[in-house]
């Protein structure tokens, strides 16, 4: 049993954290929240008092910490007794973080792949630039971490493993969608940090097509869907996380991210990125001041924690996969459709804050009840997907399944049998 | 007879004065060139030499200056003995040499209205607002200062008197019209400087209807016109210039300006627009860095001039005039049409600095033999039209008109007989 959460963080991600955190401190134990700017993490603690939103008494702080100095973080780890790290800051964080849980023994969670900030679109698997060399120190240390548990990655990735589990004997291509079908009423947002959004675009679209990394433009392959829920909606074959471990731990010949985009964000995203505005690389003005374009687009951009309170409409993010069970081919398309206006409503923030911010804090209690402590680095694909999923369905984000007898809720009470097998799978580090 | 030019300003503009009253320096004289970076300057004076432009020897040199500097200004005028400056430099510093042609007794010619770099779009007429309250400081120090004497304002001017004296007894309505229908092959380029091609259109569209100034939003109004050689090309409404002159100067009870756009200016200039990165004032990046976004904005678009080389196709620009002559309604359109690699052969720079280059030349050489020497403040429509076009017919820019007999040069052969009489009109100071 672990307690005791170490929030880092203090954006829209860290905002949901706080809350789900707090209306499960009977299992979480005692709550910290750490980033640069303190006053953040004040706003996060005063919006969960506010919202009563603390299951039974307990302790809710705010801290300053700059997550890329190892010494005051894993500090901070041994003042606040820690046992569980929540890494929702920015993804330039990650190995310095991951480094202090190592070296404190606390374990390790975040939502998406450390990214260099000087770096775009780095070799295939991404994983294996960063997080997966730390996998021995993980093991040899004993320590848990679990990489990118939001909901993409995270979630769709464990949808991967129910449908490898319980839907398929051999599955011959996932596609993972995401449509935000929301409304923001502004002319142009983006749902997180605009610089962290841009980046996943602006390189090369990396996929998994027959069995070999594929490099396609962004824009460039675009698919329409007819989805539950938010109807047809077009999706761009887009480069993302969990594509780069799902190829490597799932023998399936196709792996493919499809996001939604609007007209509006193609049109936006095209111009900005052929006149440059999207270049993490400095340039000089006329009077000689010298800037990143990046960073100056970012500054006109509304803050993505300001739109929450008119967001209105729904996501839905799910994986369709295609393959073979009792010798017939089938179609399985598992999701989620969650409300912005529900989540605003329930934390305080949209949709999207809301998918990413919830499932890492059920991957904390699985930690915290021991069925995800592995004590070694894993994938979410390779744990067992029911619990988390159960834990989901009773924390606002139910799991839906359509094939080709319907539609309906993820049924959970036939708990399936093989889980301890998987467990023992990633404890055995099998990679 | 005045003698000896200082061309201020060191752009794709200058350039192309440069090059031409070099090919006229038997009437002009000595040819100075002054900018804050003298280096620009000297470049153009290398092109001059290259092309052998210098119609005899004479004087050509590079200057540093800051035009803003009254005093370093006429200390210039006095000590290169000019008798005539040409301000082709930014809109910024018109007011700054106009004072000190004043205090020199220099006259000066300029090819666009005063700006303040901190305002957009200031009430109309902008005239009003900066240049003609000189107007008595000139008449008084017996100073020619000719405003706006490019092409638009400035030849377009031209054509309005030309409509008025020859072929109107009365008009009804004026609409300038510019189509730039040359290819530069960029995804996206400004033909001039970005900051200044944006100021113009950022606020709103002023146009003179029912003889009251009229407020509307950029491409709220779109016209389409079949016009020769480019054939049919789109325009919208726009502010410039030469209406807020025209509606003093002329009794015409509608006077608009329509600039022709392509898809891709209008996508690039509302995405800019709406994310707030046409800004002139000054944001803050989230690493506490201030910048001002158009000059971002600018740092990161292809510089103007290095357009030229690759530029294709042709503009055309010209007044569509209604009215009666003789009793019976008609319809005249007054035009020229220029070529951008011809342009480019002749003087180095693409047709739009061509087109804003050559007239405020053909309005020295009118300064240098007295035709334009009224030793007062004019907008040239107040000036005589005939010896304007007459020279730019020569120089490279010839009038065409449209009209119900068809599509003709302009005929000088029967040069008017009321001149003298318009020049007296305005050397009386009648506003």
């Amino acid at each position: 049993m672990k307690r005791n959460i170490l929030i880092i963080g203090a954006g829209g991600v860290a905002q949901v954290v706080a809350h789900k955190c707090a209306q499960h401190n009977d299992v979480l134990g005692d709550i910290h929240i750490a980033s640069r700017t303190v006053e953040k993490c004040a706003a996060i603690v005063a919006s969960v008092h506010e919202k009563k939103a603390m299951k039974r008494p307990g302790i809710l702080e705010a801290h300053t910490l700059d997550a890329l100095d190892v010494a005051a973080t894993k500090a901070l780890i041994a003042r606040t007794k820690t046992e569980i790290v929540l890494n929702v800051g920015s993804a330039f964080i990650n190995m310095s973080v991951l480094q202090a849980c190592i070296e404190t023994g606390a374990a390790y969670i975040d939502t998406a792949i450390h990214e260099d900030p000087l770096k775009i679109c780095e070799t295939p698997p991404w994983y294996g630039n960063y997080e997966w060399k730390r996998r021995e120190a993980c093991a040899k240390a004993g320590v848990t971490a679990v990489l990118g548990a939001g909901f993409d990655p995270g979630v769709v990735n464990a949808y991967a493993a129910l449908a490898r589990d319980d839907y398929f004997d051999r599955m011959d291509s996932i596609d993972i969608i995401d449509i935000n079908a929301g409304e923001h009423g502004r002319y142009f947002a983006t749902n997180f940090d605009p610089e962290i959004n841009f980046r996943e675009f602006t390189g090369q679209v990396w996929s998994w097509q027959n069995r070999e990394w594929t490099s396609n433009r962004m824009f460039e392959v675009r698919k329409d869907w007819d989805l539950p829920v938010v109807g047809t909606r077009t999706s761009y074959l887009t480069g993302h996380d969990e594509i780069h471990s799902l190829s490597r731990n799932l023998d399936v010949p196709h792996i493919r991210f499809w996001m939604g985009f609007g007209e509006r964000y193609v049109t936006v995203f095209t111009v900005l990125k052929n006149l440059g505005l999207l270049s993490e690389q400095p340039i000089k003005t006329a009077e000689g001041l010298e800037v990143v374009p990046l960073k100056v687009v970012k500054a006109v951009l509304p803050d993505p924690s300001s739109l929450a309170p008119d967001y209105t409409g729904k996501t839905c993010i799910g994986d369709l996969v295609k393959g073979v069970k009792d010798g017939r081919e089938r179609e399985v398309f598992i999701y989620n459709v969650a409300d912005h206006a529900a989540a605003y409503a329930e934390v305080g923030s949209q949709g999207i804050s809301y998918t990413a911010g919830v499932p890492p804090v059920a991957a904390a209690m699985l930690i915290a009840r021991g069925d995800w402590d592995v004590r070694t680095m894993a994938n979410v694909e390779e744990l067992p997907p029911r619990p988390f999923l159960d834990l989901l369905n009773q924390m606002g984000l139910p799991t839906r399944i359509r094939d080709e007898t319907g539609d309906r809720a993820l049924d959970f009470s036939d708990d399936a049998a093989d889980e301890p097998v998987l467990a023992r799978r990633v404890a055995s580090g099998r990679r």
